[in-house]
């Protein structure tokens, strides 16, 4: 009987950042009556098993709209389908709609998730070691996860209190290149990162750009949570100010539609020049890796995702106004009741502390304590709750005393009962 | 405007194999009234697009038959899933039924397709540049782009007409280890393989088997037309004979349902031991890979399948017999056609011959000239006729004057109208 040495796999086999991820999964698993403030999947109650039917419904009425007769709608929904997608013009109709961002749908790949978005993008950019992604610290696992199945190196640039500082990410990729390697691009969350919520500023995004092009790096924005502001001040896109073609736009429809259909997409209406001048656009160049990867993306997913499309007439921020509606009120009352529960007076000498992003899922709390993954258990064992240690998000150490929190998938009052539980772990370690 | 070159992306971008692809759906397009002898994709007209809201429809009702409850049937099919999918128990019980393999469901991983089961299982068992995979030539191209933009080597072993030679596969895999390579694993396809339509028989299924023992080696069986052969001779699954855990099994669904769902798998119920000495199964290792490829299978689209499996009571064998009729009748219709229209008293001279598989999708032939991109492209200008030249299928040089020819897709008169058009150009060729 053959028994495989598991130092023998890849090393993506055995990520320490899925180690963590796991035990998580395993820890909320032991401990389901433990509030979840861990968890960053998006709220259950906003949809029914049976609208699924509806939403195909009406991308095939779409299709038939648009003069398709019933054999090409069946092939559209059955049959293998077009590599870069189907959806692709519904999604620029969307893009320019609700975010300023006006791309030709041929620029636009359809994705199995955001996640494959990344790998697609990573594994064209990336075409040997010298070449490295620099990416905001605290960092989003999902990146550092394609970059390591594709064995590409992760430069972290630290973020400031304000997200990533453009000035940083130039000296990061003047050292990337003093050093012999080639900085190809940066991964960014520009609206509510995770983990750390952080949002850039107008000015700051103008000089990402501007960096961008003196260093001549790309820069992929991946966009989960710019729907979930706290207000409706508008936050332009990298991808909406990008006159230079620096941005690769990476989407999910995870949180603006169901993460049950598993589609994401990516922009990359950059020009790709070869030796004898011939002219073609990324995202035709890319759908090479995606073809070896995933083929298409699933035509049935891409269906349903199309009917939301449809019924909301490619705005999903009109579609969403429920959901934007409870993120917010979720964020003002884990704000709030951490407020209440740690007041001034008592939190500024214990050294908690916590920052209040305008959006998203996530919020940071630094506490006087090490918050790794023993104190998670014990936290789900005699408190009842779950939070994720923020050291998961850093390649080399950090955020070794700090919690990410999350409200998103959360009741109203299981919010206020998670911090009153969390505050009395705090109470306990005192 | 940035202007990325093109040879300083990755060369799974500017990949022979995927151009050559594109030359032939591009010459597809250009000549639409060409019969398509070069699609190997499944005939369209055994579904209806409204068959989808049955097949969901089953596969919500067997959730509540389990004892899920209306939010977690909700969950199941519409929030972020198990890493390695949810249908693997319906999958489990297929395999055993129809196919007399037996694992248990968490040895299999729910896949975006087969393309995706390939990726998954190279990268987690090549770890680094000295990890080679073997395979048969001529080579399905889907494992060559895996391979590619995963970086590994494929080293190839000469197929003869009864597919891979079980002595020159322990004659290559000793090459490659005194060259100071690992050879990881083999690919193959021992049923109907596309492209020789090469099927292996009993014996050499267990050489094979002995052979992988004997040289280490692990062995990936593609078995996507397993379904289809010309009579209902059993032809054991070498998953089905691995009693030392040779092989991992890699299963679509794409011919056996429908490929618009994307829904593979991969069946992987090997032993893997760390230096503790703990002991894990590789398809829970492989879920590492999984989520940092594209997080979980789509819930919708195995929703789908499910539903498939469980109308069909867990025999996919049943539940296509009307398909396997259709491609019974559409390979012998091929073979036919080409005895027609060849002649054995003409043919002999004239170099021409083909080989007459015992079931799937594919026939190759021997020409007496360059079978080349620019003779498909007069070939699909002047005749109306497309093939594939087999030189797709060879990485470093081979079946130049040879086509593949396929059924799969066509009506039964053009499979018989395309070969007439195939001589028509063999003749001008004379």
């Amino acid at each position: 009987m053959v028994e495989l040495k598991r130092d023998e796999l890849h090393a993506s086999v055995c990520d320490p950042v899925s180690a963590s991820m796991n035990f998580l999964n395993e820890v909320a698993s032991r401990y389901p009556d433990a509030i979840p403030l861990a968890a960053g999947r998006p709220y259950d109650g906003f949809y029914e098993a049976e609208d699924v039917h509806r939403y195909l419904d009406a991308y095939l009425s779409y299709l038939r709209s648009q003069g398709l007769g019933p054999d090409e709608v069946r092939r559209q929904l059955l049959q293998y389908g077009r590599t870069n997608g189907q959806i692709h013009p519904l999604i620029a109709r969307w893009l320019e709609r609700d975010e300023g961002i006006r791309v030709p749908p041929a620029a636009i790949a359809v994705t199995a998730g955001c996640q494959e978005a990344m790998v697609i993008a990573l594994r064209g950019l990336c075409a040997g070691p010298r070449d490295v992604l620099l990416a905001g610290e605290p960092c989003y696992v999902g990146i550092t996860g394609a970059a390591r199945i594709l064995d590409i190196e992760v430069v972290p640039v630290p973020e400031t209190a304000h997200g990533v500082d453009p000035a940083a990410v130039a000296v990061v990729a003047r050292q990337v290149r003093a050093s012999g390697r080639r900085p190809r691009a940066l991964y960014v969350v520009p609206d509510f990162a995770n983990p750390s919520g952080a949002c850039l500023d107008v000015p700051a995004r103008m000089a990402l750009l501007d960096v961008a092009e003196q260093e001549d790096l790309l820069i992929l924005e991946d966009d989960p949570y710019g729907l979930f502001g706290v207000d409706d001040r508008p936050r332009p896109r990298l991808k909406s100010l990008d006159t230079r073609q620096r941005v690769i736009y990476l989407g999910s429809f995870a949180k603006s539609v169901f993460p049950g259909a598993r589609v994401g997409f990516l922009v990359a209406d950059q020009t790709v020049v070869d030796q004898a001048g011939r002219r073609t656009l990324l995202a035709d160049e890319l759908s090479n890796v995606k073809s070896m990867l995933t083929v298409n993306t699933a035509p049935i997913a891409q269906a349903v995702v199309g009917g939301v499309l449809v019924e909301a007439d490619c705005s999903l921020r009109a579609a969403n106004r429920e959901k934007i509606a409870f993120y917010r009120r979720n964020l003002a009352l884990l704000l709030d009741a951490l407020e209440r529960a740690f007041p001034p007076s008592t939190r500024d000498s214990a050294g908690i502390r916590w920052n209040a992003p305008a959006g998203g899922f996530f919020v940071v709390m630094d506490v006087p304590f090490l918050a790794d993954e023993a104190l998670l258990e014990r936290s789900a064992r005699e408190f009842g709750v779950l939070w994720t240690p923020m050291s998961f998000f850093y390649a080399g150490g950090g955020g070794e005393r700090a919690l990410r929190l999350s409200h998103s998938c959360l009741e109203p009052e299981q919010v206020e009962e998670g911090v009153r539980r969390l505050a009395r772990l705090v109470a306990a370690l005192a």
